[in-house]
């Protein structure tokens, strides 16, 4: 996984039919830029963890998802 | 997934049979570019969300498509 | 595969449910920092390898883990 | 996908039984070097555009090939 | 595929179970340092070439092995 920091929010209206519902987080991670799929309901500035590749897809059990990076935790602050 | 913005169409009259009619569009990506397929008709200079790897493969549900980028998303302006 | 060297942990107390329990470590690999589950116990400063992706998540056979970067192994000092 | 241009032609004696037999290309792609399974008797100086990952692997039906980088198309001269 | 040279063998007597016996050998690619498993029996100094992800680990057929890099062939001197 990888850490970062969410930045923002991206909205689509046009966008194929199997998107999920939900948040779409812009999330700062060493300087590059992803945007990930959030079923916590993170906040700007949160530090987060972001799994990737078909391991976030698979989070999505009812029809496959075309989702490539998933929030799966929100660190906590030590 | 990454955000990119749409810089043209690439052809390929030669190419492998299981490749899916559609467009093939140049998304540049943090300087990057990808090609990606997209099934929502995007115009240059539109900002895109693409998906890659396998969970873009398995958009294509009839049959296995060689296809590891897909623009699943138009980014509303803001 | 790739090697690095373990800087710490990681906590997150807000995280889906299907995130195992287990130790999720900060490792250095080539100046890039990755957070990968630890199955052998491993310490601060010590060198390991790691799987990603797909690979990382079978692991993990009792349910989908949303896990992409996994510790295999402690490399012995020579 | 990403675009490169073939530079040359990889042989490989010594390898284990199940790569399929056929072309392995290199090809520079924004100036790194990725070896290609090509199908499509490419040329040097030709640019194609390559699929990656798993989704490069599953073009082989037979079996299961070890080939994640595969030539799907050559690019039209514009 | 990308290629690469063997630089040296990483042992690792602390693993986990499901690692399959055989070498781990370091390959410098491109400047990047990757731990791949060695069905071939390469030497230091060799050019080899490494396939990545899922398709290392369908290698192994008789359990699911957490190999994410393996080296598929050693190039042809010319």
């Amino acid at each position: 996984m990888i850490r970062g920091t969410v930045k923002g929010r991206v909205w689509s209206s046009k966008h194929i039919e199997t998107l999920p519902n939900g948040a779409l987080l812009e999330v700062d991670a060493d300087g590059a830029t992803i945007v990930a799929f959030d079923p916590l309901g993170c906040a700007i500035g949160e530090e987060v963890l972001i799994t990737q590749g078909s391991v976030a897809a698979a989070f999505f059990t009812k029809h496959k998802a075309p989702v490539d990076a998933l929030i799966i935790g929100s660190i906590d602050e030590t």
